[in-house]
């Protein structure tokens, strides 16, 4: 692309981001026609196609990286970015078998979730279906193309995506060996799947209420911010993950140091590790030496409240500021604080995290109950590490992403997350009228409870 | 309250907004520590209040009725609306039945909506919680206090309601004969129920998205839209109501005279009326004449496409324009149009419909199958008028309202709508890394299946 003319895709896009959303609309009135069989077949195919295309994807890759490269030496890009852009020949064998794995999850769709018989003949359902067309913007790495499409595929969505500008010819590559496996279907529209180019289609996307069901921004907190503030779209997506250890009185010391650490050195760059470790000053004295020690070992830097510096003279620990409670650090860092009890570990908790991950540690079962039940957050842990928070690990299959929304999808989502339901009525010339005027009764059985 | 000097009101409330709603968020960690039991207590002490307190209601209700008699003489009220304001002895009895019903309703919280064993004492549950704090915006209706408050305290929410002026002395005294039963119970904090009091209040409740939850809105569109362009909170309310029947070719003759006349007739003014009838062009000829007779001598107008009038010269029909299609008329009118078959019938319902209920009548399981499944609204019927979209028909018992989002909650929304859930997981002192390392392997047997 040139950067001095105007560009071919720049005028293209700039003309037709609705024209895009409206035949993903179209598409997606297709693709909820499939059945499962149908979309399995789908996704088999453009695994296959991912394989052929090996030769072809490296090649975009490499154009990529090479491009990357200087912004690496100037430093305008990172090196563990750039590492996330690099693909490999496993690398991409591996994106083949996670969409094989997606179609062979159980079929999201067409699920009875309530029925009930709310008089002679007259039979209620409410059953998932597809959301229709998603949207999601994403940032580096490119396998977030068939892991999106594969899963909105699976639930009957078409995709709209947009990816960072590193990873254009890659991104694009990846699309279009996809685009071109469900042409072979012919059932299936090559519009299920499509790219935007430029940051202006993004904005213009997210004001297409009407043909867009939900926006999915995957990157940066910044990233998220920009897309959940410009969106007239329903958006989820996750902005911050602070999460918490907390180590009760009636914590079992071998538990809370295992916890402790894995929650903040396991991965620290991710939004369920640990930011911030509470410990009831009833054991702070003998849980946070043998804790600091082993976490100053693994090199992660603390900082701490008054109180637990002046447990830890010799560790020449800095002080925490107001502004470290409400820090995603992403880093080997890990603020602590002493709490006189549960609610002030819960309100702390409350008033400072980001609702995503919090773990009591502790063998006091009522103790962690009423943590569990008062602290206001997706996922409330007794005596496991904040990094279990995953689609992975909680059994789904697969992840769309994780939600710090309240509604709709809380916490780790699955395919689920990318359905919604419809009512089906069955009836046989019902009418309201006798049941306004009492000649009726409602019966409201329930068939499935 | 002076309309020349800034009101003692005004100046409270653009101060405490603010401050309202972290009352509120501090009164919802209390309510989700109750047991159902407690919140049963709770509204029955709140529906004897509401009784006990009827002298008082009353007389608040005539001043804001006398207050609203100008405003109807000189045409900028309607007298519908005065009518709803206006509340009678029946009417109050019938508020306190209605918390008292709520009370007895199932409770929505702590149920396990799945259960997954990760690995040998690692026990993954996914519970039903309270959303927080729900922000009630409303039009005229007095009802709607204890109505949403029965709702919000019985799924443990706090709530923050903003009434229309018209009905201000009546909301003020609902809202403190509420308060004042909590207070008798002491672990109830009477800040589970405020009232703000002006439109800028409303304003700045929308940009609280760390202390509001979820804000509903009842009245017309109008308000609907207004909410949903300035809030920062999630939104969930209907913007239109435009429902078709359509009637195929296969239908019987009887169910459909009968379902389209309930679905406009019986009570045109509500959002689960019909607006437009579409009339297969094989049964038109047969159809339509009966069907706009008995229409007609009901007092509805008729605005009907070219081909619909040409079947019915002597009717002297109003032709339809292009935006009668997506014409919420919420009153006696009906457009009417055949369609060549059942795909652009659901073409025209996808198109220019609101995504709220639409009925095919037809004897052909199979066309309304098809009608059922690419129809996008929350709500498809087979031989059922489009009246049925409505909490207290589907079972639900109470209704917070009806929802237009794929999100979250789609159609009649239930004490469900005001829920969450969160995740609680049961270790013993588990941690990632050996799950990372290979050296242990998840189990996701689901409990619950």
């Amino acid at each position: 692309m040139s950067q001095t003319a105007p560009s071919k895709t720049e005028v293209r896009a700039s003309e037709s981001v609705a024209a895009v959303a409206k035949r993903a609309r179209e598409a997606s009135r297709a693709l909820a026609r499939l059945s499962d069989e149908r979309r399995k077949a789908v996704l088999l195919a453009a695994a296959g196609a991912i394989e052929a295309g090996r030769a072809q994807i490296l090649e975009a890759n490499a154009l990529d990286c090479a491009a990357a490269e200087p912004s690496v030496a100037s430093g305008s890009m990172s090196a563990a970015m750039l590492k996330r852009l690099r693909l490999t020949e496993s690398g991409i064998a591996g994106m083949a078998t996670h969409v094989r794995e997606v179609a062979g999850l159980p079929d999201p769709l067409g699920r009875t979730l309530m029925a009930t018989e709310l008089d002679d003949n007259l039979t209620l359902f409410r059953e998932s279906c597809p959301l229709g067309v998603v949207g999601v913007v994403f940032e580096s790495r490119p396998d977030v193309v068939p892991q999106v499409a594969s899963l909105a595929l699976k639930s009957g969505n078409a995709l709209i995506l947009k990816g960072g500008a590193e990873a254009t010819h890659t991104n694009e590559t990846l699309v279009r060996l996809w685009r071109a496996a469900l042409e072979k279907l012919p059932e299936v529209p090559g519009d299920s799947v499509q790219l935007l180019h430029t940051r202006a289609d993004v904005l213009e996307l997210l004001s297409l209420d009407r043909d867009v069901d939900l926006i999915i921004p995957r990157g940066s907190y910044e990233l998220v911010r920009y897309i959940m503030e410009h969106s007239r779209i329903p958006v989820l997506g996750h902005g911050e993950g602070i999460c918490h250890v907390y180590v009760d009185r009636s914590a079992d010391m071998e538990k809370a140091l295992d916890i402790a650490y894995d929650a903040k050195v396991q991965y620290p760059a991710v939004c369920n590790a640990a930011e911030t470790l509470l410990v009831h000053e009833d054991i702070a004295a003998k849980f946070l030496p043998q804790a600091v020690a082993r976490l100053k070992k693994a090199g992660v830097e603390i900082r701490a409240d008054a109180k637990t510096a002046s447990l830890l003279p010799e560790e020449k620990i800095v002080r925490a500021t107001e502004d470290d409670w409400s820090t995603e650090y992403g880093d080997m860092i890990l603020a602590i604080k002493i709490v006189s009890d549960i609610d002030s570990a819960i309100d702390h908790i409350n008033r400072y995290g980001s609702r995503h991950t919090d773990a009591i540690v502790t063998e006091d079962d009522a103790a962690a109950g009423k943590f569990m039940d008062e602290v206001d957050s997706a996922g409330v842990f007794q005596n496991a590490s904040t990094r279990f928070a995953d689609g992975f690990r909680y059994g789904f299959g697969a992840e769309v992403g994780i939600s710090n929304s309240k509604l709709h999808a809380r916490g780790p989502m699955g395919l689920e997350g990318l359905t919604t339901y419809k009512y089906k009525l069955y009836g046989n010339g019902h009418t309201v009228a006798p049941y306004a005027k009492g000649e009726k009764r409602f019966k409201h059985r329930r068939l499935d409870a």
